[in-house]
């Protein structure tokens, strides 16, 4: 029987980046802090990440036919928390819209925008594919995510 | 139409941490490095990882019913390009074996033992989910790696 406390800290030795995944739902535009992101395939152009079944975003997100997935970055330690806790973000916070009319938010270190390839169950999360259709990428270095923590590189 | 190496180097804006996956496989133990693990749920206890089909070790591991991932420490960076190279690693690799007789490598961050759970299709690359039977840590800094690059904490 594995210790769900000893589980996390030894994922906690993994580090990754951190992203910030977009869609708009049916009260507008939401976003979520995963550091589940991870490239999948070359050819169809893939990358999935694992939203948690408990969330309330959950359901919206697997529901989305379309999602951007940002890369933060080491200016978006604050953004990253409040998306955190919450789908709205920051009280002051700037949606931008591309021309499809999706929502995305500016000064990550990489943009994907996404149309949802397929999603699998996963245990207490759900693994959501999505086909990348559009990528910017800045110069602003990457936040990181270690032990539990945020840091800068 | 999303350009191979655009999609390649905004993907390397995300950090990861580095893994060395292991089975035994009909001629004996074999490794794969790979920076597509994530943690998946808590509850059970799952992790997944993405080999290439191109892979000749895609099969070998897609069959296998139980692997080790291995969260590769500083001191592992020869082994893990060389485990990127080579289904046995290092000439003079030595292996360990656990009490189920499973092939594993010492001097990492952290192990996680696990048995098949599912997989799934990702394009040119399989999904293999794995339920974590036993967890090792150490004090070992992990490796990391960015933009196609190892690189120290």
């Amino acid at each position: 029987m594995i210790n769900s406390d000893e589980f996390r800290y030894a994922l906690g030795k993994y580090i990754t980046g951190v992203t910030i995944v977009t869609c708009t739902g049916k009260n507008g535009p939401i976003g979520i802090t995963v550091n589940s992101f991870s490239s999948l395939s070359l050819s169809p152009p893939l990358i999935l990440w694992s939203p948690a079944k408990a969330s309330k975003r959950h359901n919206t997100f697997l529901e989305a036919k379309k999602f951007i997935v940002h890369i933060a970055s080491e200016h978006q330690l604050a953004l990253c928390k409040s998306f955190s806790k919450s789908a709205k973000g920051e009280n002051d916070l700037i949606w931008r819209y591309n021309d499809d009319g999706e929502a995305f938010l500016d000064n990550c270190s990489a943009r994907f925008e996404c149309i949802k390839h397929s999603h699998f169950d996963g245990g207490d999360h759900s693994v959501i594919v999505g086909e990348v259709i559009k990528i910017q990428t800045t110069e602003q270095d990457p936040l990181i995510y270690v032990g539990g923590k945020y840091k800068k590189l």
